[in-house]
């Protein structure tokens, strides 16, 4: 039987990585690495450097794939997302298939935790339902994205007792989310805590978080908002793309 | 000036613990030990258990404290947390002044994060802006068992594009809840899922989530929800505590 470890590998910090992590690490055999987009390069480079710091035994091999683009533009989002993953879900076939011999163990490193936000486990899932690979597979937890957020600016994400939502920034823009007073936004490619109306919200904004890049900023949005879009458009600017997550706590 | 560190230790496996979290035990010189209730001796024999296993110099002591307990039955909840914590900022603050001499190092051992449903960030920041202690302090991130949950079951905790609710059981059984078709419900003292008017949901629930007491049921809750009741209970009466979590799904 083929095995696979889909890996989160934590959001940023490399230090983020657990033990769990790194004993998983060791039994991989073959990396599949499949990052797109003008990020491509940096975050690639983080994976391996990670491999090259935490594996003991150097006898693996990385298969880089050129991961397939989503549409944009004016086009059904959870469409072309599902079209992506049609084609991402050929892509994994194809390498399980002919890069991974039997017994062999494959390994993709997903950035953060794999259960928020990334594909791999849906895909893989998929794949298994479909009958045409065979494989057993596991997942690590990885620090995410929300959590580097909320341990650099030392805050709780919920209020006592309360819930906490976490959205996409196109939700925000569109007003599909609840009435939570604490609201996490990822995956925002335009400014949309703009879109929120008391302008006593509290929001605590944090980019590149846990590189050396990072970037932390928090205030009521009436004090900082336009401050963060113009951090955020110089930063993107200089680096030629971000990552930036937000909690949004209402007063 | 006093240090102190906050550090997420992840919510059952000791693998669970970072890289991150390996430095900050290292660095500190008192550990404040603060559970309470049937789980208390287990959780701290844990907490021990990971200081022996990661901190390579031994010349560091445990302080245990007889942390106050939350008035329960006929109160209002938030009240009753307020004023926990209130006792608990007490605690901490002599803790604080008593236990720790300048330029020393303070730490907490934070099950899973500590940012996710935990309030010893929330009382640091209260001492700190209350003026009576003055120290520095910092955040480590840990493994939550909200992701623990997703990675033992292998799957997302949201659907495409969608939001994600992560709520307590007293907010589910009072109907507190936005429509989102993710969510995840903590600190269930009593079975919140049967309030769930859909059958058709799925829930993927697990107890003792890492640890080698582990149990998972998914399915649809028209088909898991007694088989879940009644583990539950079983578990509990056998442990003397339980401690789960869930993801509820709509179709
Ligand atoms: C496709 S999602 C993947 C999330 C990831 N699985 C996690 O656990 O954080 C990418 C989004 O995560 C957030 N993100 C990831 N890494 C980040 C970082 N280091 N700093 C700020 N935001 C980050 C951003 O909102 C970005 O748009
Ligand atoms: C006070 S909250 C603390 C949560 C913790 N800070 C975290 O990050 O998971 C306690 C609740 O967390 C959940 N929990 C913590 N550890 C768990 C585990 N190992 N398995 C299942 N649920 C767990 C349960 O819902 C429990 O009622």
């Amino acid at each position: 039987m083929k095995r696979l470890l889909v890996i989160g590998i934590g959001a940023g910090n490399p230090d983020y990585i657990t033990m769990q992590a790194v004993k998983a690490l060791n039994q991989v055999d073959v990396f599949f690495l499949m990052d797109k987009g003008p990020s491509k390069d940096k975050l690639i480079d983080l994976r391996r450097d990670i491999c090259a710091r935490y594996i003991t035994d150097p006898a693996y091999r990385f298969v880089e794939s050129h991961s397939p683009e989503r549409a944009r533009g004016d086009v059904d989002y959870t469409r072309a997302v599902d079209d992506l993953n049609r084609a991402k879900q050929e892509t994994f076939e194809q390498l399980i298939n002919e890069e991974l011999a039997d017994e062999q163990c494959g390994g993709f490193l997903v950035w953060g935790d794999p259960a928020l936000y990334d594909s791999t486990v849906r895909i893989l899932q998929a794949i298994l339902a479909s009958g045409r690979c065979a494989f057993e597979f596991e997942v690590i937890p990885g620090i995410t994205s929300v959590q580097a957020l909320a341990a650099q600016h030392k805050v709780p994400l919920n209020s006592i007792g309360r819930s906490i939502e976490i959205t996409t920034g196109r939700r925000l823009a569109a007003g599909q989310v609840s009435d939570t007073d604490s609201l996490v936004v990822m995956l925002d490619a335009e400014d949309s805590y703009h879109h929120v109306a008391d302008q006593q919200t509290e929001i605590y904004w944090g980019a590149y978080l846990g590189t050396p890049d990072e970037i932390l900023i928090s205030g009521k949005l009436k004090d900082v908002a336009a401050e963060i879009e113009r951090v955020r458009k110089a930063a993107r600017a200089e680096h030629g793309w971000i990552m930036d997550t937000y909690l949004l706590r209402k007063p």
